[in-house]
C-alpha cells in the first residue's frame, strides 16, 4: 500500500516518530489537560466583576475539543481514509448538519430515540444527522440520481450514555464510503470489504477481523425458527448485542422484554451462535429447513458469491462468516459486515481501551425508495470507517510511548539580536510570506536573542534569519540553521532564494 | 504567492482550467441541478407503497447539499485559504457543533435571537454555535491557555431570513484565524490584515479594499456627539447597518427606534461618513472635542501605528479608515475591518451577484475574561474568511465560462473485451490498488468494451488495461493510452511498474 507507505516500522510509533520533536524539546503554547480543564469547572462564575450567575466551563456532555497535538494525528488518519476512498474512484459530497425531523423518523429502529431535535422556534421541524446514510439516501431520491459512487467526511450527533472510555462520544466523526447502483451481484459489496481491508491494514493497528452475515439469512432462521414476522426487527436488535451480552441475557431479553416463546429463544440461540469461513455457508447449505426459506438461499448463494470475490482480491482469510452479527439499524436489508481489532495478549495487557467494531456496513436496497415520491428503489452498499475509536487506539499509544507532535509547520523564524528592529523584521518576513515561505517572528519591540531561538529549538523551526544594525549596513543578513547552530552570512538580496533551496 | 502560483491567467478560469474534461464530454454519474430538486418536491410522498403521509423532499431552509463539482472546489478554496494560516505558524483546533447555551447568551447583541437551540431532551440546554470566536475563547479559558495562534475551519449555523441569492445560508463554512495572547501593540492586528490581503490575492477574485475602524473611536464619538452610554451598543448596531441601508434611514433608526435626539443622530452623521487613508487618522487627531477623550485616542494612535505596519507589509494600499464600519457583534474592543470586492463596471454588468463582504475581524479582548472564573483576561485579536460568499462567486463565474470539473481522480480503468472475465479483472485490479494506484473496473459480469471506453474518455481516466483471453495465455497485457488511443502490449508481471512509469 505505497500511499501509506511511509508507515513503517512499529506501526503509528513510526508515523508519529515523524513528528517527532527533539528529546528534551518543551511544547510552548497550548497546553491541554483533562485535569486542567476539571480544574477550571471548578467553582468558575460568568462575568465575575458584573453578575454574579454561577456556570461551569465546559464542553457539552459527550463532546470535546480537539487540541492541536490531537488535530494533527486526526488529520492524518482522515487523509489515509480519503486516500483510500478516492482510490476506488469515490466523488465527495457533503450534506447539512440538520435534516427535517421527518427524513429520520422510522429509519433507525430502537435507536430512534438518541436523535438530537432542534427546538422549534417556528419554522421546520429539525433533527442534528444521526449517521451519514440516510442523509444520501435522501440525496439520491431529492436529485433522482440513479448511480454514484460517494465519499462523505463529517460528524454525526446520538444521544447515547457517553462511554467515554470506549471512544464512544456523542459528537464524532464518520468516513463514509457508499455505492448507489443497480450492478451485478456481490462485486460492489466485495469491493466495500477490500476497502476496509485497505484501510485498516494501511492505519496498522494490529491485526483484524472482519465479520458477515445476511439479513436475509436472519430472517431466514428467525422465520425457520418461529419467530412472529412482526418481531423480525425487535429480536434482530437483541441478536445486535451478542458482541456485549452473553447469549443467555440476550435470550433473556428476548423472552421477557420482546416475549419470545422460550423453545424459539432457544432455536435462535442454536444458529447464532455459530461462526466460519466460507465452510459455513456450505455447512448452512445442508441444512434442509433453512433452504426452504426462499430469503435465507439467496442470503446464503450471495455470501458465497462473496467469498469467491474476497479470495480473488486475497483478503477470504480476514473475513469471518458471523451468523449473530445482526447490525442495529433498521435499513439493512442484505449482506452486513463489520471489523474488530484482535488483541495478542501482550496489547490487551498494555493497553486498557476496549474498542469494539472500527469499521462497518451493509447493503440498503430500501433506503432511496422510502424517500423517493414513487418508490424507485436505487439498491445500495457501503461501509464506515470508524475514525473516533481509530483516534482513541492511536493516542492511547502515543501515551505509552510518550511521542510529542509537531503543531506547526513553520519553516524560518525572523530574529534579531537589537533593540528597535521591529520594522526591519517587519519588512522581512512579509518578503519571505510573499514568497510562500512558512514563517514566524515574535510580537514584541525588543524581544531577546534568546528567547527567540529556544523558541525555534522547541518548535523544531529548522531556520532562523537574524537581521541586526551590522548586518543591514553591509547589505548582509546571518542564517542559522537550528539543528546544526551554524550560521552563515548571505548577501540580503539572495535570502529568499537561498532559503528556498535549503528548504528544497 | 508562490504557493497560490497555479492561478495564473484568467483567476479561477484558469484553476479549473486544470480541471477540465475535453470539450464535448458529458459527465455521468450524479447529476445535480436546482431544477431537479425542486421538481422532486413536488407532490413527493413518503413510502408510497405503505402509508400515504405526504412529505416533500429537501434539505431544511437556508441549507444545501454540495454535489461533488461543488466539493472540488468548495476543497481548492480551503486549501489555499489553510496553507496560508500555516504559512503564519497557526495551529489547528476544533470544537464541538454545539455549546452549552449559557456559554453563548449575551454574546452576540441584536443578533442573539439568530442561534439555534437545540430541543430539551433532558440534560444540559444547548445551543448551535453561532461563530467560531466565541467557543475559541470558551476553549482557552477552559484551558487556561494564556498564548495561542490558531486556526479553525467548521460550519456554523445562524437562523438568518436566507438570501440565497446574495451567498447567505443558515448553514456556512467559517475560516478563522486568531491570535491570543498580550503582545506589543498592533503587531497581530497588522498580520491579520496581511493574511486577508494574502487570501484575497491568492483566490484572484479581482480588487479588493479593506475597510479599518476602531470600536474605541466609534464610542469616543458617541460619547462626544452625547449618546448616553447604556446606548452605544444599539447605537453600534445602527451604524453597522450603513452598508445596506442609506445614512438617512439608518439615522430615522437611531431617532425613531433606538430614542436617540435628532442633533445627536445628525452629529454621528458628521463623522461616520468619513473614509480615507492614514491622512484621515492624522485629521481626526486634530478635532479638538474627540481628543478630549482618552478611548478615542488610544484608537487612533493605535491606527497610526498600524497603517505604519502595513506600510512595512505593502498593503497599506489595501486599507481604508472608514468610520462608518462598525462590525454587529457585541465583542469587539479595537480595531475592527471588513473586506470588502471592488467591481469594474464591466464586472458589475457580467456578474448580478452582490457579494458584500468576504472577510472581516477585529481585536476583543474582553471575552476570554468573561469565560474565565476569575476574568482573567486574554487579548485575541482574529480575522474570519466568508468561504460561502467567495465560494459563490467562484461558482457563478464557472457558469458564466462553462466550466466542467474532474470530480474523480481515477488513473486506471481495468477493462475487457471478454465475456465471463470478471474473474480476471477482480484479481488484476486488486493488483493495481494494492499497488496504490487508483482504479475502476464496470460492477457487471459482461461489459461491453464500447461502453468501458466511453467511461473512461467521459471520465478522463488517463490509462485503459485491457485483458482478454488471448492476452491472459501468452502473459501479456493491453495498456491503452486514453487520450492517443495507442495501445502496446506489456508483460503482465510488469503492469504495475508500467503504470507507476507513466502516471509519474
Amino acid at each position: 500500500m505505497p500511499q501509506l507507505g511511509f508507515l513503517h516500522g512499529r506501526a503509528w510509533a513510526a508515523l508519529l516518530g515523524q513528528l517527532r520533536r527533539p528529546p528534551g524539546a518543551v511544547c510552548i503554547g497550548a497546553v491541554h489537560s483533562h485535569s486542567q480543564a476539571a480544574e477550571a469547572t471548578l467553582a468558575s462564575q460568568l462575568k465575575p466583576h458584573k453578575e454574579k450567575s454561577n456556570f461551569i466551563i465546559k464542553t457539552p456532555k459527550g463532546t470535546r475539543d480537539f487540541s492541536p497535538q490531537q488535530m494533527v494525528v486526526r488529520e492524518k488518519i482522515l487523509d489515509m481514509v480519503i486516500s483510500c476512498f478516492k482510490r476506488h474512484g469515490a466523488k465527495r459530497l457533503d450534506t447539512p448538519a440538520f435534516e427535517l425531523k421527518e427524513m429520520l423518523t422510522e429509519r433507525y429502529g430502537e435507536d430512534s430515540g438518541l436523535i438530537y431535535d432542534l427546538k422549534d422556534q417556528g419554522g421546520e421541524l429539525l433533527s442534528l444527522r444521526y449517521d451519514l446514510t440516510v442523509p444520501f439516501a435522501r440525496y439520491l431520491a431529492m436529485n433522482k440520481v440513479k448511480k454514484m459512487k460517494r465519499y462523505h467526511v463529517g460528524k454525526v450527533w446520538r444521544r447515547e450514555s457517553p462511554t467515554i472510555a470506549q471512544g464512544r462520544y456523542r459528537e464524532f466523526c464518520q468516513c463514509d464510503f457508499d455505492i448507489a447502483g443497480h450492478f451485478d451481484p456481490m462485486i460492489p459489496d466485495a469491493e466495500c470489504l477490500k476497502i476496509m481491508c485497505e484501510i485498516l491494514s494501511g492505519l496498522q493497528l494490529g491485526d483484524f477481523l472482519i465479520k458477515v452475515n445476511d439479513r436475509r439469512i436472519l430472517d431466514g432462521i428467525f422465520a425457520v425458527c418461529g419467530v412472529p414476522e412482526s418481531k423480525f426487527h425487535a429480536i434482530c436488535s437483541s441478536v445486535d448485542k451478542l458482541d456485549k451480552m452473553s447469549w443467555k441475557d440476550v435470550r433473556h431479553e428476548m423472552v421477557a422484554k420482546k416475549g419470545l416463546a422460550p423453545e424459539v429463544a432457544d432455536r435462535i440461540g442454536d444458529y447464532v451462535q455459530c461462526h466460519g469461513g466460507v465452510s459455513l455457508v456450505e455447512h448452512m447449505f445442508q441444512d434442509p429447513e433453512l433452504c426452504q426459506n426462499k430469503q435465507a438461499l439467496e442470503g446464503l448463494g450471495d455470501l458465497k458469491l462473496l467469498f469467491d470475490y474476497l479470495t480473488l482480491f486475497g483478503i477470504a482469510e480476514k473475513v469471518s462468516f458471523d451468523l449473530s452479527l445482526a447490525r442495529g439499524l433498521d435499513y439493512y436489508t442484505g449482506v452486513i459486515y463489520e471489523a474488530v481489532l484482535l488483541q495478542t495478549p501482550a496489547q490487551a495487557e498494555e493497553e486498557t481501551l476496549n474498542v469494539g467494531s472500527v469499521a462497518a456496513g451493509g447493503r440498503y436496497d430500501g433506503l432511496v425508495g422510502m424517500f423517493d415520491p414513487r418508490g424507485h428503489k436505487v439498491p445500495c452498499v457501503g461501509l464506515s470507517i470508524g475514525v473516533e475509536r481509530i483516534f482513541s487506539i492511536v493516542e492511547q499509544r502515543m501515551k505509552t510511548f510518550g511521542q510529542k507532535i509537531r503543531t506547526i509547520e513553520t519553516q524560518v523564524f525572523v530574529a534579531t539580536p537589537q533593540k528597535n528592529f521591529l520594522r526591519e523584521r517587519l519588512k522581512l518576513i512579509a518578503e519571505l510570506w510573499d514568497a510562500g515561505i512558512k514563517a514566524e517572528l515574535m510580537y514584541k519591540n525588543n524581544p531577546k536573542l534568546l528567547t527567540q531561538l529556544h523558541y525555534c529549538e522547541d518548535m523544531a523551526i529548522p531556520l532562523v534569519v537574524i537581521i541586526g544594525e551590522q548586518e543591514l549596513k553591509e547589505g548582509f543578513i546571518k542564517l542559522r540553521s537550528v539543528a546544526s547552530r551554524e550560521e552563515v552570512a548571505i548577501k540580503r538580496e539572495n535570502l529568499v532564494a537561498e532559503v528556498q533551496r535549503r528548504l528544497s
